[in-house]
């Protein structure tokens, strides 16, 4: 079966929540958003590109950082609202120089940190 | 730093993402919506309980079909507007009876199912 970006299905604002899950380890990094033209662009480039809310303009990941996330495989859901992409992360992917955007947990009613910012290496 | 299921960002709805991945396998299991309710109600019986917009109701995963999720640690991420949820899944977490809703991957422009439901073993 061929793949139509539109086939998706976008809310109101047509845009895509897309999970990013690092192939090697398996550790979910972020989730951002994409528009029908950043799943295009994705999936022809290889390198992930968001829609930027905030910014309302196309997010080439890393583009300033370097912090780049190559594409290995996009997949979505069964509702086809959702995406899944596995990607090699380049450094970390928090803009907050953490490996993960998901670095604080919630526990015995407490916020606990989980991962502080790693080193340039990192 | 106390917990307040209030500080996260929730959308003009009233909703928070929250994706779902096997703590055993890895596995990105799904992605789901809470209200802060939905939120408090799975911190404090351990039982993953998401707001399903299409029923306006709460879900408590699993309630009907047994397949429930059990909360092992529920993460947020750097904005606030995003959960990560680690669960101890029974049986398929995909209402389609695939062990993840991601099963459908794009690949050279073909859409390529990744797995089939499970029997209910599985």
């Amino acid at each position: 079966m061929g793949f139509d970006v539109l086939s998706l299905s976008y809310n109101e604002q047509g845009l895509i929540p897309a999970i990013a899950q690092d192939v090697v380890s398996g550790e979910v990094l972020m989730m951002a958003w994409m528009n029908s033209e950043a799943v295009r662009r994705t999936l022809e480039t290889g390198r992930v590109t968001y829609w930027s809310r905030s910014r309302a303009a196309f997010w080439v990941k890393g583009e300033t950082s370097g912090h780049v996330q190559e594409l290995v495989d996009l997949r979505f859901d069964c509702d086809m609202d959702c995406l899944l992409l596995h990607v090699k992360q380049t450094g970390p992917a928090c803009h907050t120089n953490r490996r993960s955007c998901f670095y604080n947990s919630v526990r015995d009613g407490a916020v606990v940190e989980l991962m502080g910012p790693v080193s340039d290496q990192g």
